[in-house]
């Protein structure tokens, strides 16, 4: 596996591998790496030829008091997860190689950023996008695949992509989970013993959810009721959001009547985890 | 030469050249062509082995009251100068195309937009910015050519390629001159018998302070006084700026000890005409 720590290094092997005619897939992450990351990896693997994992903890997309600084790093681990899942090119470039001096570009999506997390997290979608632009352009991937549970950022990618007539097929990856159901995150190692026993209402809030909507439920109020009231009840928990918003723009819905997402942030102390699922709906009931 | 309307059909063209290892040059234009933009296609044509020009009048670089229904447009007359100055292809697509309902995404450079024709023109830059983003995703070349008349889109363009990491070079052009000395520009349409007279007035204070500056004149307030005098002596223009800036980040310069620039924008009735001129400076004088 090549380890790679320049723009300009990235930007030849990738030039090698599409002038040989092959096709490069591309897992950006910000290391840490858990067993969500490996099934990207895998997912890479089956659509392209070559497969290029990134490992950057990328400082635009983190707000002033948050995690920037504890965020977890382990680069020899995740060198040889990255290995062990199959990768042919790590690339890890530090921040001076990112936003050398004079740095002063941004790319903003607009509409789809404005709810959920961008509510709380004001600069962190255009962060989000303009380092994937970077890395997009630095590695010139055909495919590109992000995991659903962050997934606004997988729609402002997609939309992104779309706008700017980025050549690249962006593929959402199931959210993997512990076996208790948690969803696998690099923020879970912040939870102590009794708040990562809290933090499993997540989940369990979430299949009553896509229960009840299997069911016939359709007032979205009636579903985040729900929701919450799981939630809640766990008093190391502390809401940010529980909203159900249409999966493609994001915005609130009142009813379930086209495909729609349940999504929720809550803190367990210093930890501020997300979850979410989709609700599918053939149809508005009659 | 190819003429090619969608995004798809454009990277379907520069991906078979790519693969056959050949590279693009690419010129970006609104149409409306003059000698100057035939001299960017030949400057493409000595760096690449096929040369791509598009031409698309862009809404979003227009501001309100400015003169986007106006701006001239001949696409019969185009195809034919665009054909005869050798290009290969012609990428014209519409703004549904470029800009379908959903659309929401931009492309930000921010110190560099903020003086000269930033001042006047406050969304023109990121505009400009996000529709070359687009184009370069979709023409996919290996080169671009810039005219140097606009001397801040150059700037703006040059600093979207390096923070995005865009793998393309970016290729500034002479300003091209009419025999009166005028710099080539669609929108010299717009000027009367009179206003055409006038606006020699530019070029001429161009002249004058570049001849200032090579005799060893170092202070900015003293070249636009100069530059500033002889315009403000033809009653048909009016001055929106003259101003001598940094050609790297263009701020304001009170001394030319790096190389700058003189940029001004006049009016003449209902056409804002810009020109420049650099000025090399050996170092700063004793």
């Amino acid at each position: 596996m090549e380890i790679l720590r320049t723009v300009e290094d990235m930007q030849r092997f990738a030039d090698r591998v599409r002038q040989r005619g092959r096709t490069i897939g591309f897992v950006p992450t910000m290391g840490y790496l858990h067993e969500g990351h490996v099934s990207l990896v895998h997912i890479a693997r089956r659509h392209a030829d070559v497969v290029v994992v990134s490992i950057f903890v990328n400082p635009t997309q983190f707000g002033p008091g948050e995690d920037f600084e504890s965020y977890p790093r382990d680069f020899e681990r995740d060198r040889r997860m990255v290995a062990a899942a199959g990768a042919d090119c790590l690339y890890c470039p530090d921040a001076d190689e990112m936003y050398p001096p004079g740095y002063q570009t941004t790319v903003c999506v607009r509409e789809v950023t404005r709810n959920l997390c961008g509510l709380s997290r004001p600069a962190h979608f255009e962060g989000v996008a303009t380092v994937v632009a970077k890395l997009f352009n630095a590695v010139k991937p055909q495919y590109a695949v992000f995991g659903q549970k962050d997934f606004q950022q997988l729609v402002v990618i997609k939309r992104m992509v779309r706008d700017l007539n980025m050549d690249i097929d962006i593929i959402g990856a199931p959210i993997v989970r512990e076996p208790d159901g948690i969803a696998m995150s690099s923020r879970n190692k912040y939870l102590g013993t009794a708040e990562r026993q809290a933090a499993r209402c997540l989940s369990r809030a979430l299949d009553a959810v896509r229960s009840r909507a299997d069911e016939g439920e359709r007032s979205a109020q009636a579903l985040i009721s729900l929701a919450r009231g799981i939630i809640s009840a766990e008093p190391l928990g502390r809401i940010d959001y529980v909203k159900v918003c249409d999966a493609v723009t994001l915005q609130d819905v009142e009813r379930l009547e086209r495909e729609a997402v349940m999504a929720v942030a809550v803190f367990f102390e210093k930890a501020r985890l997300i979850d979410n699922t989709i609700l599918h709906v053939d149809g508005p009931q009659p």
